[in-house]
């Protein structure tokens, strides 16, 4: 058993202390966010932080991957009255691959019966939301989400370009609730996931990123898939899809739900499919439904539904480029047009509602006809599509489940903001969850970076959640480096989309870095930045001596050109001439300020 | 002395071909192009991409550094009969920093007298543009900027939002004299440089990067600094800048501008500097003058002179988080301040665009005032500075000198087009060259990144040429790995923009490449993207085996799983059922196609 235990990386960031707060229509809950210290000379307070990365970033809490993080939510579920537990489905051989015992993984060491609402009860976060319900979980968000907003709002002018987005200046869990009860917010937060540290994607949140994970038929192990989910937290996902393909399925969501603080989302047909030995036209609703049910067991917080895909939409894509490249949605239209059917996803959605509603899995309705390709961007087949995702979404409000609707994919810069603005009015608001966009085709293995642009764009239009690419996309499975460098882009990207939309916090932390840097802070920049490690690391690359993390150059210019000491001699001698009162003199009448003896050298002759 | 020559890659890049075109009006010229073969089985052309490499690329050149390249506009230039060489500036110790000759880089072993307008006469592209004469660096640039797009006419919709810019279907000469005559594009092609290979950056050209290099007092030599520029172009710097701020920075400049077939451009003020001990308040117009002598005779193409900066603006930086971060900027602030007299540099500005004009240096007017950080972006001291450079920009072009204008810098996302539109409207549409912009503080090496979002949208928005940022911005001075990276990110930035703006051969490369992943040609798709050499290192780290790369999936998906694989198998499946038909009639009318079988299932009730 120990040999297959996997190792995490845990421990603090750099100058970073976990500090939680306490709610107060729920006095139980404890929300995390990470204070970053600044140096006693900068005469700051600590920068606080969103913080997505769990227990294991708190050096007062012995986590144990083979016994699972806190159950925390258990109680405070259960003691709603609506759920009960029962004996749940029995794990059967096909859900790990029917795989002999030496090759299977072994089963996470600890089982607990699962939960569901008893007959009748609506249990989803828009049915609380609806009735008029503050969940603890939507406390728990609206304390997570506000971090130093009141604080700072004396200091903040409020500035950016919004579009649709209304971000009050404080966040109440009544507001919370009434982006819930709307839809345009959803919290992912399965009620067999009591691990779980709640949070919220929608447009007038934080933009939040997704991390993929997931072992496939060629290679990585369970060990290696743990480890990645704690190391993409660890930089800043705020959710995790795991999309194994491989054997062993079953066992390794189970080891990582059971260590995850955020939510988890799957795309449950792939398990399904490897079910019926990887032969799409042999799924059945059967085996997709039981999927569903053992997913939902475990915990899984949301699921990719492919059921925008219909058979009419698949004639659509004969003449593209690159056909058809979202997997579960091949996966469907090779099933419909085998059988010359419609879709079965589409055809059984109601009852997936009544299953999601149960447990309250949220719907990610899945874009199964996404362009992979410049060629392919907003064509009829993709937007088609959307229009059915737009009705399938009422169908799930009816039924009050949580919805959100997967984007695109392959798109250039000009044809980014329609798919905003077309999601939001098919959809009704409901949140959007976009791959990338890529913005061009020809970098494959710089596609966080081509994903980056389009993911910062469309985050800023409107779009709640980006899903990460790695520099491995269209070229392999990312490994452990791979989901940093992801992470970490799409952290920039999520960040420079609030800083556009205008969030009222968001700029803190880049004006607390910007002074550490004016003020040669080096410690401080470094560890106010995404990446520490990194940043310190490359600085060290040319000036590694400890001497060097006080001087007032880098390795850049040297101290001769360091424009920033320069600056400070600037300001130096400025306060001799009284610069503030200069400036107001320059302000005021333009050039004024403009001294008499050099007025005429000023006006060059023509 | 072949201790110190330095050794630079070379070589052609993957599956390429170096080709040549000839001109027309000037049928000696010789205008490169790469070609890049697909395998046959594609049954497509080769793809004709720009190509800045010189010729390192072209295996039927034997290069040597350390006798330069072809001096190929040589000819050309003398035969217009109106300059003429002369015996030129002696070189000063105070050039190279007044070295012991044990420490001094050896002068480039060639030397040539340099040459220079005769008297009166004005040998600028942009003067002989206004008179009505297609230069052969028009013709060039014609040939140059018009790959493929002839043969792809027919084939290629055009898409796109140009904004204010203005992309024919088909370059011709004329129409590049028209722009240059315009001010709306500029050849940057000082006459002491005849191993350039012409260029043009103007907002309805290809979008272009400048990629830095040079020496700090800190770290790197003359060897590091050629191979660091010979790698910039091999990856698709369109220009390279040297801004060397340590010793040796005469010898330095000239062992780089006799191997570089792409313009150079400088900051002449570091040098300036250097000969005053670092001293900025002992700056000189005199010591000035002489720097910008020397180095236009060296063949420097264009001149970074931050002469927009005046007393007057200081003030307005009083309040500003980071200052004033541009090099040029400090330094000149500090001796505006310390004398309190206005800036020499904008009171001697028509003696500058005289020696410009004698020699046809370009000038990128510099945005000493741009912001450092986000706080400070779009500041009232950069607009006003950015008014100057108008000024000046009137200025230089009734001296008939070649003018773009430098941009910043750090700016959020929302606040980056007004700095296009404002630039525009205050210096006449000349071409815009920006530094990113970071769109967000926080991502210390990551910057490539963080300013990589915002280069794509301000090129998108009409900036002519980008300037590079690597991961080490702000930590250190880039190595060769991140030059590449730096370039890299930055072609696709550029590209990015191109298809947005809708240029009409952008896309060619992109669906190319698209057709080749999803017909899993492995190798086309690595030999088609901006750096073959990453993609195909990642694709094998999983898949190593030669076999592999006509394996129809990868190591992301595996084989089950790979929608293109499954996209060809509905394909066929589809070419049963006449896929197109079905398209068609589904186009026609709607749901129509849905058959009659399915359809009560298709309308779930609510």
């Amino acid at each position: 058993m120990n040999a297959h235990t996997p190792i995490v990386t845990a421990g603090p960031l750099p100058a970073s202390r976990k500090i939680y707060l306490s709610g107060t229509a729920h006095p139980d809950i404890r929300v995390p966010l990470r204070e970053i210290a600044v140096h006693p000379t900068a005469g700051e307070p600590p920068v606080t932080v969103y913080d997505a990365s769990g227990p294991y970033t708190d050096p007062t809490v012995e986590t144990d991957i083979a016994r699972g993080l806190p159950r925390s939510r258990a109680a405070l579920t259960l003691a709603r009255g609506d759920v009960e537990a029962y004996e749940g489905r029995a794990v059967k051989p096909e859900d790990n691959g029917n795989l002999p015992a030496e090759k299977l993984t072994p089963a996470f060491p600890v089982q607990h019966p699962p939960l569901r609402a008893r007959a009748g009860q609506p249990v989803t976060q828009l049915a609380y939301a609806r009735a008029g319900i503050v969940t603890p979980e939507m406390e728990f968000v609206a304390i997570r989400e506000n971090l130093g907003r009141q604080a700072a709002k004396a200091a903040l002018a409020r500035d950016g370009e919004p579009f649709e987005a209304e971000i009050p200046d404080v966040i109440t869990a009544e507001w919370v609730r009434e982006e819930v009860a709307s839809g345009r917010a959803i919290i992912p937060a399965n009620i067999n996931h009591p691990e779980l540290e709640p949070m919220a994607i929608g447009r007038n949140f934080l933009v939040k990123i997704n991390a993929n994970i997931g072992n496939s038929a060629v290679t990585s192990s369970m060990a290696e898939e743990v480890d990645k989910m704690v190391w993409a937290i660890r930089w800043g996902a705020d959710t995790v899809m795991d999309l194994s393909t491989g054997r062993n399925i079953h066992n390794i969501r189970d080891w990582i739900i059971r260590n995850a603080p955020v939510p988890i989302g799957t795309v449950p047909l792939y398990q399904a499919l490897e079910k019926v030995d990887g032969i799409a036209e042999n799924l059945t609703w059967e085996v997709y439904r039981d999927t569903l049910i053992e997913q939902a067991e475990q915990g899984v917080d949301y699921f990719t539904i492919h059921a925008g895909l219909r058979l009419a939409h698949i004639p659509l894509t004969v003449d593209r480029v690159t056909g058809i490249v979202s997997r579960g949605g091949s996966i469907m239209a090779k099933w419909c047009l085998h059988h010359h059917r419609e879709s079965f996803l589409y055809e059984h959605f109601e009852e997936i509602c009544d299953i999601c509603r149960a447990y309250d899995v949220s719907f990610s309705l899945g874009d199964g006809l996404r362009p992979g390709s410049i060629a392919d961007a907003n064509d009829a087949a993709q937007f088609a599509e959307l229009e059915t995702l737009g009705e399938l979404t009422r169908i799930a409000w009816a039924k009050d489940c949580q919805v959100m609707i997967e984007g695109p994919g392959h798109v250039p810069m000009h044809k980014i903001k329609v798919n905003v603005t077309k999601q939001q009015k098919l959809c009704g608001d409901a949140p959007f969850y976009t791959l990338g966009p890529l913005v061009t085709d020809i970098a494959p293995g710089y596609d966080h970076i081509t994903s980056g642009i389009g993911a910062a764009m469309i985050g800023w239009f409107g779009t709640a959640m980006l899903c990460y690419v790695t520099p491995k996309e269209h070229l392999g499975l990312p490994d452990r480096d791979d989901v940093k460098v992801g992470v970490i882009t799409y952290k920039i990207a999520a960040h420079a989309a609030d800083l556009a939309k205008g969030h009222p916090a968001a700029q803190l932390r880049d004006d607390a870095l910007s002074r550490a840097r004016f003020e040669f802070r080096w410690e401080d920049q470094f560890n106010l930045s995404l990446d520490p490690e990194t940043a310190c690391a490359l600085h060290d690359e040319t000036l590694p001596k400890e001497a060097h993390k006080v001087a007032h150059f880098c390795s850049m210019c040297g101290p001769k050109f360091c424009s920033m000491r320069i600056s400070h001699d600037i300001r130096a001698e400025a306060q001799k001439e009284g610069m503030a009162a200069m400036a107001a003199k320059y302000r005021a009448g333009g050039d004024l300020y403009v001294p008499a003896a050099e007025a005429g050298a000023a006006e060059p002759a023509e």
